[in-house]
Order: structure tokens, then sequence, then C-alpha cells
């Protein structure tokens, strides 16, 4: 017991040489996510239900997984990009095996998750895993601790896995720095391409100078910056409202291969009301961030699914520039507007009513709205209205308590400013604060 | 006009004191509301909008309360009890008319109020209006000073109106402690029943000792003990909280003809989810308080109509005894558990989880619930299913997060106690704390 434990931290002493001296060189450079993940995620929905004997339906298994994908297969999700289907926590056994290798419960996932895998390949979707950068996973599973990394990073190669999502729990910040850089080289290494989703910014309050997101940009493709979503308004809004707060640090990180995350879509499920369904998709669409359900495919409304389902608002979300929107305006009345720069030389504009009384009517204009001279075409995202609009033109948006009114705007030329225009290097954005700033109500 | 002024001046003095010298003998008495008064009211859903012009369809005008009359009397919901149909702020003319009458907004009721009652009567309906103790509404429109109260409840008789609601912006303790017992002896000396709704605890905290609750019964049929209700989940859960923290007082206020008002039902709004909205169903249900809708008729989700039009909840709500439920039980994960009596020996059972993450589920039985030794045939108020339960039976009911499970429990025999039995006087409950001590959990 003793010699094995020494043992491991002669490893642990090697691997960290290896990471400070690999340090600069460093990059996921997997070609992924080149726009954000599409899928859907066990944990906010599903927690960690281990009690398969009287929730059968619910609990962490392999059935629940092969549910969700026959879901997704054949529910129209897949053909609109839906094709994750993540492990969260609470998948494994309590011990290691005998190589020292994770394995899965065996009552709850008897087939293995390789079998799981080929269950997704099979039907064009792909298979994530969760594990934690730790002693524990949050749930008390075993965790990956330094000396681990590279052959849990392995058997989930094996395993056929296409995205891991690396939690923080049980761990400290020097135990973080190592190990998340570590478990990007130790993906690398195994030559699969998987999504590698870090957890760490969310453990080091998701902010500089703790956070450092160039580095994140390099070793990740895809963050969770901040807490975890819970299944109310409050908290979809409390997330929404950090981002935006601190949209300078945050809208500048993400990009093609590399996104903030604002954690799951909590739409179908308990807590939140059409409209505020609606918020969210909107809003997720406008941070570029990734679309992973954490809800009842089987059982969905046809409300929800068709808010999950809308075409535009996905098309939105999947822009390949991959410019994270930004709110450019706060009105005392409670009216937000949210902006993103999309191709084509279009835009996505998101009205938010914070109030809680009835419809707002909001009047403005585009020019108001900071669009150069011309005229616009618009589709209202929800309602398939389309109109055209010419900069100047005075209009009305009625906007719902808690609800958006969302439009993608198609310009007719070029706009006053492109926000984080990017040199070519993949990892360096030229975001030029100056440039950004509005004339009137920049925020 | 100094003479006018001087005039009013007496004859307030006059009314003074007429109204301490039969302080003791008031009573509303007007054999209204045994049950609570069920319909729509219009101000939660569209306040004080009076932009006829570019919102015709929603600014209050008298082309509002005959288009939700309409809906009332067509689809259903008269039949089921939702009659009154209830003006709110914003509806007079900025001046009353050359004889000190209130007199409607000429351009938004050209009918005027009568042919609106008159409307209403035609087809099975009542018509409320509104007015506020003190010298302006809390929309700013002409107020009902002392002297004012007897012209305006007769103006209100004059027209027929079935309903007044009388705020209390704009008015000291003292104003209200004479206008609210005037107000009763005025509307009662019309000779015209008029349920009375009294906003006088909401401006007084709602507690003792400023609030005399046996007083309110003499004089009001029903009256809001606290803040107005908004469009969302945390308006209605902290509604529900400070009733129930507060059900030593207030449960004992209430029986028949004199009710509690927590406000209205915004479901059909933009704010709940359905869970939510199943949630104010089921609380409204077991506080007896009167059910107003304010919302949209015209374009009120199926999902929310049938909540509101569900028939057993509303038969609870409206259970001839009139005795206000309790919460019984507040346990540590989040769920809790109200319970009201009924009549023919009955209750109904809520079960409520105030968690934000997944379905739990909670295993207890009907004799941890305090129900006698017997079996009891139980059923469940939204999904239809019905099962009989020995009380020692140990039970499983899974609760949405922010969601309820409602039963109806019919009882063998007699239930071990009926908190709040009553002597055969109206106004003098015989509530006995000793007796509703619940020997385990009670709250």
């Amino acid at each position: 017991m003793r010699k094995l434990h020494l043992h491991y931290r002669m490893r642990f002493a090697v691997l960290v040489f290896a990471s400070v001296a690999t340090m600069t060189t460093f990059g996921l450079d997997n070609g992924l996510m080149r726009t954000p993940p599409m899928g859907w995620l066990a944990w906010e929905r599903y927690r960690c239900d281990i009690d398969c004997k009287n929730d059968p339906k619910n609990c962490i298994s392999e059935k629940l997984f092969i549910d969700m994908a026959d879901r997704l297969f054949e529910d129209g999700w897949k053909e609109l990009g839906y094709v994750y289907v993540n492990i969260d926590d609470c998948w494994s056994s309590m011990e290691r095996d005998k190589d020292g290798r994770l394995q899965p419960d065996p009552n709850r996932f008897p087939g293995g998750i390789q079998r799981l895998a080929r269950y997704m390949h099979d039907r064009g979707l792909k298979l994530g895993i969760y594990g934690d950068m730790g002693t524990h996973t949050c749930g008390g599973y075993p965790g990956t601790t330094l000396d681990k990394i590279e052959i849990d990073a392995q058997t989930f190669a094996d395993w056929e896995v296409d995205m891991f999502k690396f939690d923080g729990c049980y761990s400290n910040a020097i135990e973080q720095e190592l190990g998340y850089p570590l478990m990007s080289k130790a993906l690398n290494a195994t030559g699969r391409p998987i999504g590698y989703s870090c957890s760490w910014p969310a453990y080091q309050g998701g902010l500089p100078p703790k956070v450092n997101y160039t580095q994140l940009g390099q070793i990740c493709n895809l963050w969770r910056n901040y807490g975890d979503i819970q299944d109310s308004w409050n908290s979809v809004l409390s997330i929404v409202d950090w981002f935006f707060e601190n949209q300078d640090v945050l809208a500048p990180a993400a990009g093609p291969g590399r996104w903030n995350d604002p954690d799951m879509l909590v739409i179908g499920d308990f807590g939140l009301s059409m409209e505020q369904s609606r918020f969210q998709m909107a809003l997720w669409a406008i941070m570029a961030a990734p679309l992973f359900m954490s809800n009842d495919l089987r059982t969905i409304s046809s409300g929800a699914q068709s808010i999950l389902q809308n075409k535009m608002i996905i098309s939105i979300n999947q822009d390949p520039l991959g410019i994270p929107g930004r709110r450019i305006l706060k009105e005392k009345v409670g009216i937000e507007v949210f902006w993103r720069t999309l191709s084509n030389n279009a835009s996505a504009l998101v009205f938010f009513s914070r109030r809680t009384d009835m419809p707002y009517r909001y009047k403005t204009s585009l020019s108001k709205l900071n669009y150069t001279t011309g005229s616009y075409k618009f589709t209202d995202v929800y309602t398939g209205k389309t109109d055209v609009l010419k900069d100047s033109t005075e209009f009305v948006v009625s906007v719902n308590p808690t609800g958006v009114v969302m439009w993608y705007v198609s310009a007719p030329g070029k706009l006053k400013y492109h926000p984080f225009i990017r040199g070519g290097k993949r990892h360096e954005p030229a975001y030029d604060a100056e440039e950004n700033t509005f004339p009137r109500v920049f925020l």
C-alpha cells in the first residue's frame, strides 16, 4: 500500500515537470466544436439518482441514455444538431478495477460504456462522459487525481467516447492548474478526437486574474464559467446577468473550438414558463453557448420542443463566425437589448423585458440601436413574421414579462463596426474595446 | 367653492359621529359570498393601460370588459362559478361630474357603467368596480374621501354594480379606520347587495394588533391582507409563505361571507410554469381564497385554462364549510404539506416541493399526516387517479420542482380533530389552538 503510494507520488512529480516544460506549446487542437456543441446532458434533470429499483425510468443507467438517444434519433433532434448524449456524475463504480481504471457501475451499466458509445455511433450520435479533477467527483465517486489523468484519458478513448467533462470538486487551485492542461494533453495523446469540457474556471470565480481565458482557449473546447444552473427563472436570469455584466472579459474568450458554457438548457423541465423558455433559448444563442438540454425527451411538451427545435435560433447559435453577442442597452423601464453579429453581414437582436406586470411596448429604431443607414429585412424568429425597416423608422416591439422578442436582421451593407474582429490566428482575438464603444448606450 | 368645502366638512363630522355611535352594530350582513367569489379582475394583467389609441385590445375600456364577459359566457367559465367581471383602477374620468359623482372616462367607457352592468346581468354575470379610500386612487384618479363615501356608494348602486373594491392609497390609518366601516354602512344603506372588498389590512401590515380581523369580518366580504401579486413565481411563493407563516391569525379570520384575499390568479399570464400554475390554483383552494383571474381569456393556453377550470379544485375552493386550510408539515428536504378540512368529512391534501432540481419522491403515510385509523379513498385532482389507502400504508408521491400533488380525500369516519369548529354565531369562530396542535410536526 505504501509502496504503491510512493510509486504514485513519483509519477506525479514526473507529470508536473512535463506539464511545466510543455505549457507554452499546449493546445487541444482537436479540430472539434467549431460551432457550439449541441446535445443532451443528464445532470440538471436527473442528478445523482441511482435508485433504479424504485425509479427505474429516471435513474442514471444505460437505459436512460439509450432512451434519450432513441428520442434524439427519432424525434428530429439529431438533424438539427443535437448529437451528444452525455453522461454526468454517478455513472461509475465506487472502486476502480484491478488495473486502476474507472469502471461503470455494473448494475446500472451492465453493457459497459463502449457498447453504449457504439449505440450512439450507430445512430450518428456521440457519447460524452464525466470525470472530476480531484480525489472524488462531486457526487463522491472516484475522482481523477493527477496520477490518474493519463490512464483515465486512455480509458475514455478505448471506450470510443467523444466528449469528456472534467469537473473540479475535491481539488485545490494548484492541482487544477496542473490537471486541466494535463488532461488536455492526455486526451490529445490518445489520438481520438474527444471534446473537452473544463469546469476549471467555475471553481476559480470565472474571472481574471485567477482565470486565464487565453490558456483555456488553448486547452479546452468549452468551459463552465459560473455556478450550476437550477430549474428556476432566478437561476437562469442570474446566469445571464453574470455573463453580460462580464461580457468585456467573456465575449472575447469564445470563438470556434472554444466556448463559454453558461450550463444546460432547462427548457422542458418544471421551473420555466414558456416566455422564460424562449428567453433561455434566445440568450444561449446570443452567447454562442453550447446547447445541452437536460430534460425528459420522452415526455417533453410540444411547446418546449418547438422552442428547442427552432431552426432559426439554432442557426444563430451555430453561426460560423462564432462571435458571442453583447448586451447593448439597459433601459430603466426594465427593457434590455442584446445584439450579436453574424456571418453574411447579418445580426441578431433580442429585446428582453425584466418586468413582471404586463407586456411592455418598447419604442426604438434600428439607428438608435446603432445600425447604419439603410433598409434592413428582419424576421421574428419565434413568430416567423418578416418585415423591412429603415434604420430611422421608429417601431414598437411588445415584449412580454420575462420574455423576449428576437429578430434575425439581414444587413443591407457593412455594419458600422464589427466587435471582436479577429486576426488570422485562432487563439488571439484582436478584440478592440475602443472600437466597440457604443456612442449612446453601450454596456 | 369655499362654501361647498364647508358643507362637506360638516357632513364629514356628522358621518364620523354616526360611525362611532354605531360601530358595534355595524355589519355588512349582505348575505353575499358565502363561498369565495370567483371571476375576473383587470389589474394584474392590464394595470393602468389607458392607451386605447395604440393598444386598443388591452386598454382599460368597456371593450375589454365586454370581451372578457363574452369569454366567461361562451367558454365555460360562468358555469364553473367565474361570474364577476371586475373593473380596477383607471376607469374614471379625472374629474367628478357637476353633482360630485364619479364618472367613467367618456372615451373609454362611452356606454357608461350602468350599460356595462346590464351587459353582464343579461349574461348571468356580475360587474365589479373600484374606488379608493383617500384623496386619489393609486393610479391618480379621483379618490373617495370620507365626505364622498355616501355619494359614491349610491352611485355604484344606481349603476347596478355588484361588487366594490375599496383600495387605500393616499389615506392615513385614521381615515381608513373611519372610511372602511363607513363605506360598508353606505353600501348596505343603498339596499343593493354589493360585495365589498377591502384593501384596508394590506395597508396596515395585515396583522394584529393593527388589523382587527373580527371587525373586518363584520364589515367586508373579503379583504386584501398583503401586497399586490406580480406575474412571477417569486411573488406567488412569497404570498403563500406569508399567509401560512401567519396561518394562526389568518385562517380563523375567514369563513362564509368573509374571506382573506391573497390577490389575483396569474395563471395564464407570462411568469408561471405549468407546475407553478398548478401550485397557485391548489394553494388558493387550500386558503379558501377568492378566485379572480387576471389574464387574457381571449388568448389563454389550453393548459392554463384546464387548470383554472379544474372542477374538483374549484369544489374544494368552494367548500360550503369555508374553513381555510393550514400548512401542517415543512420538511427539511423542501417538501411541505398543506391540509384543509372539507364538508362530508372529507379533506384536501397538497404536497408541495420547493426544490429546483428534480421530482422528489416523498414517502409518508396518512397516519403520519395525522389521519385517524381507517381506509381512505383519495383522488389526485390533477390526474384524476383514484385509489384507496389505509392510514398506516406507506406511500410515495413524486412531487415536481415548484409543483404540487393535490388530493381530495374522502374520510371513512370522523377525523381526529376539526380545526376551527365554530359555534352557531357567524363571527365568533371557536378556534382552539390547543386542539389543533399536531403531535409531531404541526406548523
